[in-house]
């Protein structure tokens, strides 16, 4: 009866993504650890840029800055 | 010194229903293992219903389904 | 469906005050959100006492001292 | 930058599966959202079947029971 | 590669203060346990007063008491 | 009344360095937000290293490497 939560920046994460993270978190549980599905929970929680750290700055002004978290090309 | 963090879906929970689950946790954490209520932090944390999975699927699709969380009669 | 996490010092907490712990949170979703039970989960995770401060001390420090977190008579 | 944390009982949980479930959610984190995978923080917090509740029961006595939370055949 | 996360009250917290926290948080896993900054996130998640409470009732109601989490002087 | 949890991989914290990280994070909340240590509580979780991911690794595995996540001197 696994729960995951998933933890990101609020930036336009879509209601089609959140159900694609669902259904992959959920399905996962179930290959790696032959889980029920009926009884894993997956929530996800969206933060305001200013309420996220990273490397002692709030993300807001990361994003300023122009630095991101997408995967490098 | 407890912390206890309370995880729903956001559907109309009252003001009063929140106090309810404060005051029943709070005196559940005494009753059971004597604690201090002074040092006994009760938190609720809502979630809207696409950011919150069960069995693969997020709770505003289910509950389109005509799905709930409800008790059984 | 809820989730609910309890917090608390690692100081023997007994199988049985466990099983009241959940069986109390269980029936208080119920009672006040109406949730049916077999989509509530709750879990304990207990921490050791120099793992936990309170007011900037950790809590073996504190039990050294006498001080408990245990209700005043 | 994710964080994501899997919560499950401890139930023989081999480090291969655990690499299994990091390496499948830091993966999905880049499939959907596009993440960065250096940016992705997964964890896996297990739990004794004492301290799992569901339906008001502990996981250790649904166990004896005979009830698992394995994907029915 | 540390994760923390700050749970208050919504009242009024600034983005400076907001900031503040960030970077007095990294700091100090850095100053302490020698944390490369880049591996660290700090998270702030605030509350509803409704959804926060202590010695089982709601903040929002203490606040109308006039008690505060203030320090004392 | 603030609640912070410290999350780190467990790699011999010392009980010293427990007590300063719950000093300093009291005093950040009283020194930032006014928050009166007696309403503050600091918890620290320690994960064993193959419950860790980063990057889509254990931590174990890019210990093993020579990857680690101390502060670039």
């Amino acid at each position: 009866m696994p729960y995951v939560k998933i933890e990101v920046t609020r930036e336009g994460v879509t209601r089609e993504q959140k159900q694609a993270l669902i259904k992959g978190v959920t399905d996962l549980m179930t290959e790696v650890l032959n889980k029920d599905p009926q009884l894993t929970f997956v929530v996800i929680q969206e933060y305001d840029l200013d309420n996220w750290g990273h490397a002692g700055e709030q993300v807001s002004v990361l994003r300023e800055k122009g630095i991101t978290a997408e995967r490098k090309k």
